[in-house]
């Protein structure tokens, strides 16, 4: 589906991105967004903090797109120029925008920092601009329109960036296209995104309006269908057949839709039916805890994690028994049980988790190789061991074992919890 | 120091990356690295997978650069162009390479898997290249000179660029130089960037070899200082004075040479010293122990972690007394300090550390607002309560509160480690 002729290019300006002092997010942010709405995206441009080198980048970028985005550049030093040289493009002058200086003093006050003459560069702007606020920070941001080309100028920190871009400048682009969008996330985990891809290709391929895109990472995969028309009930009744097909051809794969990730899924499940998961981690050390507790308000679901590194805190603390142990070894079928029973008893939680591996790179043998991973799930109504081979083969390999150990166990979790009505 | 007068661009290629579905992690890798050994960066771009746009973007790159990196289109699909656009702009013609096809043929056959003809495309390689043996996958790379022009072909996933980068392509540009670069990075904790770099400015700017490059990342700076010389022996007799006096200067707030993060120091401490650090964590809810356990051979130093997010498991785990937590609450200087002191007690370790406090968004109070984080510490010789304000006053930012209280506690605990002999 092509929305309208719009074509994006992404302009990212700042000499610490070249230098790979930071990692650029901000693109994929924005790529995403546009994408959404139906805005083609054919190239980024990452150029320095460099007068001439940054208009020869804004001249080639609208020499073959209609919409430059650019990011970075607003702040208060002599060497930040995207305003004056959009502004110089587009044949206008930078003049004082009051209420965003009357913003900067405020952010000087409150924070009682001392404000210098510079700061009040960040609120000259190009004239005839739509000025976009900035609610995490103190540059505005400006959008610019003349004969068909629309320049949108963003701040460079992701916390301010993010906001303005999704709450100001997508309402600011979508009312052009006459159209309104909608989306729905569907989060799909156990199957691989190639599978996933080619289950779906054919339908993918048919479809119109919505449009589905798979976006895929570790171990997991993400399908938005997204519906354009000319009122939001259109559009979300463009997107219930579509997202119902999904959730009946896949049922087995599909953990939540609009949930983010595991975690908020099985946050929510258990808020949802009054329950309460503990975990006993060894192989992955606390990452299930600290996933879990990333959720905002997991503290009324979620009361107590173990990490067990040693035996003898699995024994002392969990109540593993010394002869399992022995006898079957830390990394077993029968540990993995006991554990999750353990902090299950010890907690006074509905659900215990438990995780207990070889995440390498050393430990490995033949009989027991690194990404070998027992997840145990203990509860009233559902209790399992899952045996899990997670290796890839590859070096270093450690986070990725010990992170998608992580994501089993949260969706074995979420399976425990389905069984409580 | 400007090492020669060589300049490049980095050209990834992917549709996936203009999507947003994946974020371009490899510009930032490779433009470190380049930077390490004086070759200038000006331009990233990222183009998608067609032929026509992939061509001018390679015109433009080698009109305003002498060498090329591409990333992605490498793989076995039709539309991976990345080699036989190459080929085209210098002339070449693509051809089987014997040994590439070879390893392909046993990388299927190790993993079982069916091979169709087209894996074969990835052993095509452009006649007269340098092949770049691919450790991590399937699709080797290359690297192409010819009047002074060098394009470098890397791979996409990053698991597979980042090693191919450094031990193959680093070590060839290095050559050309005819110099050879060292580099120490020196990790500090406690002192902004922008506050370091007052201090350094006219050092950081009369310096001429070595060089000082700052990166920061939440809380934390590193400097990384990098020295050319003729010999690997000359580059480190530069760089030792320039660390001596980093060291002298800061001795407050360095927490470690070439270590690369807190957990790194606090574990390669514990390993020198023979110590066990055991965790008590709330606010931060297993993000400590995480950490901790992402370091391969973290297992003979840590053996116990508690995320007590509730105050029955800070009283029935970790033996905080029910009078304290009535008397002064869970976020508290006496509940940090029982907590650390419990966990130090069931595990045996000789070092607790515990984090109690609000990490938001809700549970806030005037009292004790959002942010406010202790971080308690018991061994034998040194027992503190730090108490934090970590808030920085914007919206979402839980997981920035959670991560900085981490590593005020790995510093606090390396600070312990130090009292030991």
């Amino acid at each position: 589906m092509t929305h309208s002729q719009d074509s994006a290019e992404i302009l990212c300006i700042g000499t610490e991105i070249l230098l790979g002092n930071i990692v650029n997010t901000n693109s994929a942010v924005i790529s995403r967004g546009l994408a959404d709405i139906g805005i083609n995206m054919f190239h980024h441009t990452v150029v320095g903090d460099n007068p001439n080198r940054l208009k020869d980048a804004l001249d080639i970028a609208f020499s073959r797109n209609n919409i430059v985005v650019t990011t970075g550049g607003l702040g208060p030093t002599y060497d930040d120029l995207s305003k004056e040289t959009v502004a110089d493009y587009f044949g206008v002058k930078l003049k004082l925008h009051e209420p965003s200086a009357q913003s900067i003093r405020t952010f000087f006050d409150r924070w009682k920092r001392q404000m210098t003459e510079n700061n009040l560069k960040q609120a000259m702007m190009p004239e005839g601009c739509i000025v976009l606020e900035n609610r995490n920070g103190t540059a505005p941001g400006a959008i610019l329109e003349k004969d068909g080309k629309i320049a949108v100028l963003l701040p460079g920190p992701p916390r301010e960036m993010t906001p303005m871009f999704e709450q100001q400048v997508i309402p600011y682009l979508q009312k052009r296209s006459q159209q309104v969008f909608r989306s729905h996330c569907v989060y799909f985990f156990g199957i691989g995104e190639s599978a996933l891809e080619s289950k779906l290709r054919q339908d993918i391929e048919k479809m119109q309006n919505p449009t589905i895109a798979p976006y895929a990472k570790e171990g997991e995969v993400m399908l938005r269908v997204t519906a354009s028309a000319h009122t939001a009930e259109e559009a979300e009744a463009l997107l219930k057949p579509a997202v119902e097909m999904l959730q009946s051809r896949f049922p087995q794969y599909i953990y939540g839709i609009d949930v983010e990730n595991l975690q908020t899924a099985v946050v929510r499940a258990l808020h949802a039916k009054k329950l309460k998961v503990a975990t006993a981690e060894s192989c992955t050390g606390g990452y299930i805890s600290k996933r879990i507790t990333e959720v905002a308000g997991s503290s009324a679901v979620f009361d107590c994690g173990v990490t067990s590194y040693a035996n003898e805190i699995k024994e002392n603390l969990l109540g593993v028994k010394h002869e399992t142990l022995q006898k079957y070894g830390a990394v077993s079928h029968q540990t993995a049980k006991e554990m999750a029973d353990g902090v299950r008893r010890i907690s006074g939680a509905d659900i215990g988790v438990s995780t207990t591996g070889i995440a390498g790179p050393d430990g490995g043998t033949d009989e027991k190789p690194v990404g070998l991973v027992y997840v145990g799930i203990s509860s009233e109504w559902y209790n399992e061991v899952l045996e899990l081979q997670l290796s890839r083969g590859y070096a270093s390999e450690r986070e990725f074992i010990r992170y998608l150990a992580g994501s089993h166990a949260l969706n074995a979790v979420l399976k425990a919890i389905k069984e409580y009505q």
